[in-house]
């Protein structure tokens, strides 16, 4: 399976940076190859100061080795080796009419002193951040999730639509970062769904991602915005970084245990701004975008 | 104690204020006071977009109430009333070649159920984070700790200046945050030092501040430079919102409590860039400043 999925990931890493280029038509992403001292390493996958694309990252990576302390307690183990794998993006286009995007799919394994699988599963999600609300867009994004779901389970979708809510809850601002999407964690086989049934619907809906982001990127990349638009753009991306570095547990979790600093904050926007008590004007396109955050709703009916 | 250190903060920040808005010679301070719903309040003052000073807050609070569960672990005691009382203050200038500066000063008591003071301190320190080391900047800065703490304590210089050193480590950096100052806490009665000496010893520093700080910003705040200068303000800029929003405790406890949120993140900076994998030119002045925050040096004999 994790040869497998792993597989998976690297060809799926090949062909959203192609199609994202594409898209760019200017820009090309810049790889770094790095290793992990303790096992393993990874392909991280950049682009900057693209026509569309201000800034982003396309991330794989296939780590081993030795249970990191921190993970052994919250998994409730002793010592073990571990194989963790999977992709991790996240695109900041420069246009505030286009949305943020955030994707994970990844697998992990634990082994006891004889090499045997002790534990293994499937996570992952995606979830768009938009600065202006088109509500067609965050439709489409969610109807794109909710078709990739309903070929396995038709559960799925609801349950994992809600977990994406609750998941990128950013608590100190009582607001969601933004329209959500996905989020699932520890798919475990079960009597119902085998390790090659998940490994089915996560890569469906890796599957899914191009088709759930590219149009919408493509029908609002070259809408006309204003400075003030911008600065309304770069406020927002103030409050994913205060996600990314308050709550995201990956970005805590790589933080803490020596991760690839730069692969990890790869995530962080490239311009951001803070003003202090900032409040867009009553009934605005600005404030119109708040209410949605504070409310979660339900795109699909 | 309480109402002494108290009135001596509602005196220290309009010195404050009034001393910057000075320098700035443009910029006023907007003065926003607020209520905390479970006892006590604060005064918040915002300087926006002057001439000299792009950001900054210097905000006092008196809060009580119940002591919350978070500290009760924290001080390990059950249900307990409390009162704390501060200044907190975080200026980011325009101009790169001016540093940043942060400042603290806060006394603490928690009471039995007669009212009985079970346990009370004081804490604070000031610290300065330059773009663009200017020796004789960082010497003055720590001379004139030097210089407060002597008059009470040798051993209190060495001593809260490298705490200062450790707090603000920005650990998944392997960097300081800046050049230091002074960081102390829970400084409480002994039978060297009094409640009452450590209110002269924290207002010894209180008063120091502007010593401190202003010689540096009027020397400095002329000086020309250039959008790449800018650029690498914007993008150390960034090192401060990691420090302030993974490991800051302050900043942290005051997410978690449900504090007034704009006055805790009134101290991240205005304008901030984040690129992917950045390095200053080897010999560079941008890689002078990084060399000395791998290695925090002593800038006194």
């Amino acid at each position: 399976m994790k040869d497998t999925f792993y597989h998976y990931i690297v060809d799926l890493q090949n062909r959203i940076t192609a199609e994202l280029e594409a898209v760019d038509t200017q820009a090309k992403f810049r790889e770094d190859i790095w290793q992990r001292p303790e096992g393993g390493g990874g392909k991280t996958r950049v682009i900057e100061n693209g026509k569309v694309f201000e800034k982003g990252g396309v991330n794989i990576s296939a780590v081993h080795g030795k249970l990191p302390e921190a993970m052994q307690k919250m998994f409730n183990v002793s010592e073990a080796d571990f194989f963790a794998c999977g992709l991790s993006l996240v695109i900041h286009p420069k246009n505030p009419m286009v949305p943020t995007v955030h994707a994970n799919w990844r697998y992990f394994e634990m082994y006891d002193a004889d090499r045997k699988i002790i534990q293994q599963w499937f996570g992952g999600g995606q979830d768009l951040t938009p600065y202006y609300l088109f509500e067609e867009d965050a439709i489409h994004f969610h109807q794109t999730c909710k078709t990739a779901c309903d070929k396995h389970n038709a559960e799925f979708y609801p349950k994992y639509k809600k977990q994406c809510d609750e998941y990128f809850w950013n608590t100190h601002r009582h607001e969601a970062r933004g329209v959500g999407g996905l989020f699932f964690d520890y798919c475990r086989a079960t009597e119902q769904m085998s390790m090659q049934d998940w490994f089915n619907f996560v890569t469906e809906v890796g599957d899914s991602f191009l088709q759930a982001y590219v149009p919408i990127v493509e029908r609002r990349k070259e809408l006309p915005y204003t400075q003030a638009q911008r600065t309304w753009q770069e406020i927002r991306r103030g409050r994913y970084v205060e996600f990314n570095l308050v709550h995201d547990k990956g970005t805590l979790f790589g933080l803490k245990t020596n991760g690839r600093i730069e692969s990890i904050l790869m995530s962080l926007p490239p311009h951001v701004q803070w003003i202090y008590d900032y409040h867009p004007e009553r009934g605005s396109e600005e404030e119109k975008l708040i209410r949605v955050l504070e409310k979660p709703k339900n795109w699909i009916n």
